[in-house]
């Protein structure tokens, strides 16, 4: 099959259609599987090299491809965090990309401001893969977050979500609901403060793809979904530290809130969490988002498997 | 040989016997031999990943085991610090073991709090290694101890023993002392200021074992001893400097202190020493403190090798 | 061809004959026309370990030596910076580098005080390799700059030269000023503030190796050399922030000063770059920056190869 994934670089999940991100997922079928079997039989990465450029910190983004690199034989190479590097020295983001672009084959980066992946793109011949960049794109996340729907309803498309918490600057969250203007949910609750309310580009997309949305309280719809994707509120989003103990509050889910929930109900989570899902859920049925995160791994081998070949 | 070692969880020096210690001695032999002549043949880690969870920094030990796991073939993942971590964002501990446990084969966790690598090893799936935790534990730095101790002397056991220095703060004095209660010295004295006076727990080891110990002076004990094992007294513990700089100069080996000494004294440390042992020492024939150094490779070689096998 | 590279430390460029960079040149050529057809055929120091000791931050020179190792097949331990590690405990570098060699294979060291390396090697069993200490020595980058002429026009010997900026502190621009001591330039302009006047020692290797050269304003150089090596100058050098901003003005290069340029020329710089080279410089013929730090990779296999041997 002819793939449109080799050598491709990977800024939006808004660049990919359907058809490509079902490819993505029958080939992470395929590694989660022989992952499962004690590893791979070939290193199809060997000799390659992968640049981590984490111009922001991050824990779980980095160490899972990093972990996605070398269970496929590549080695990796970066940074965490401008301290140390030369940025600090002064050197701009194109001459920093330029060196990375010299010495690896692909270019995972993650950064605060809005367009860096797609600059660092322009800029470099390598493949450039966003880790996360400005307040909307965490593309592999999302790739990760849809993979997790299919494998626990069998599919993605026509099921009724909610996405709650930090809706506008929370990246994860709003990856997730541009996803969905891709494989479209029959229903979307949007749970989030008033401070917190979704950009409007997202809601752009959501209306010209024809996703019909509403607003909701979270008790409402904890009934009505069946997957429930909540997000963390940070502290430093409201001035009032007041504020946020109050709003925190009502975006908080807990085992007992679950009583009510259909049967089918995953509850995601991007993680890391602190306490928007209150640990008496991790033991319940609904407690998915361990399983998202193991995700992790096999979703990113299998990106780095088709856009580095082999 | 049936082994009791695959897939065990490493949480502190007592879990062990003395035959699982002697056949993890025979694994290291092994392995220093084959370093010695150019490195392994195979690379029995191909395709593993270990997870280094160090929230307390670390050189040695950190570089030691990522060296040896990088030797057998396995690649690493993993932190130092809780800087630019997760952990940094509010998560628990809990859910970054289990992120880690989602990645890697097997998780190396370095942490300031006792019993965190018990509480990691009772969530990951994954075996969980103590690379040091709390006052008290630092498994390996223990195995490499008595693997040193038995190059030198040939065994481990019935041999004259002396630790120096911070024996209540010091987790690898403390680990060393514990240690001798499976493999038990004929005499063993503590050398130790008021203030750094050996914890309960360790004492009471001490006692139920019938290990026979007692306090002593470090000029006294020089000529009595197979073992001297030194550790650093930190300025940390001493609120007041002047007698920080007091203490400091009764508890300092040098090589005139030595030259009554038996030949087959061996002086040990866990490194890094800042002047507990005077560098006129480095040329005496006691000094083995670098080649105990040395083992850190070999001897986590082989705890690799027979907890994940191959 | 019997080589005297196998083993060897590199602390100064001036340790190479002409022969022997000439051979290094050789083999970075091969390894560079391997990386072009998609990565070498075998990975000749598969098992092998190589420690990066960076007491002073680096990107690109850590970096590239990690990408220079796995490329190869070796694996990589290290350190950036002293926070975290056992240096910040009170450990003196010999202790430091006693560890590294019992770890690693190969040992490259940067470090802010000059002899740092040459200290190094003299400890250490494994080869050293200096990554850049105190003010003059950078090795390894110097080799890469020949490299570069080299593959520009042809040779490197009886150029025409300008080296520009700070000739005093910047430890490329001294490594390079010695590396032409080596392969002696027709003429040799040196391009400075009076500030920044090349070292004693710089000086005297010049005149005692017969260069030829001259203190030179920069726009009388440009028309008239071959080579044109450019270095930041850094405002920490100037105690005056007025005079900072007078000076700098005056070592910038522009793409509209080059017009009078030799069809030749090209623009060396060792990076980061802050504002010395304007961009408009990037898209003109004589930018040979970028490439310089391409090459980076392909010389460093090449010397680890020939150090390391397989």
């Amino acid at each position: 099959m002819a793939s449109g994934w080799r050598g491709r670089d990977v800024i939006s999940i808004l660049d990919f259609t359907r058809g490509e991100l079902e490819e993505l997922f029958l080939e992470a079928d395929k590694v989660k599987m022989a992952l499962r079997r004690g590893g791979l039989q070939r290193r199809p990465l060997e000799g390659k090299l992968v640049a981590l450029a984490f111009f922001e910190p991050s824990t779980r983004t980095r160490m899972s491809f990093e972990a996605a690199a070398k269970r496929l034989g590549a080695g990796t190479i970066g940074f965490t965090g401008p301290e140390g590097t030369s940025v600090e020295k002064g050197e701009n983001l194109a001459d920093t990309i330029r060196m990375l672009d010299a010495y690896a084959d692909l270019i995972v980066i993650r950064h605060r401001y809005e367009g860096s992946a797609l600059y660092a793109a322009e800029i470099a011949e390598a493949p450039v893969v966003n880790g996360g960049d400005g307040r909307q794109h965490h593309p592999t996340q999302a790739m990760i977050d849809l993979y997790t729907v299919r494998e626990a309803h069998g599919r993605v498309e026509g099921l009724d979500y909610a996405v709650v918490g930090d809706l506008r600057y929370g990246r994860a969250a709003a990856s997730f609901m541009l996803a969905l203007t891709i494989f479209r949910p029959r229903r979307l609750y949007l749970v989030y403060p008033p401070q917190l309310a979704p950009r409007r580009e997202v809601v752009s997309a959501l209306e010209r793809a024809g996703v019909r949305f509403e607003r909701a309280e979270l008790e409402e719809v904890i009934g009505e979904v069946d997957v429930l994707y909540v997000t963390r509120i940070q502290r430093e989003r409201f001035p009032d530290p007041e504020e946020y103990e109050r709003v925190r509050g009502s975006y908080r889910v807990t085992a007992s809130m679950l009583e009510g929930a259909r049967d089918s109900l995953v509850v995601l989570h991007p993680l890391p969490r602190v306490d928007e899902i209150d640990h008496s859920v991790d033991s319940t049925r609904h407690a998915w988002y361990f399983r998202q995160a193991r995700n992790g791994v096999p979703v990113r081998m299998a990106l780095l498997k088709l856009i580095l070949g082999g």
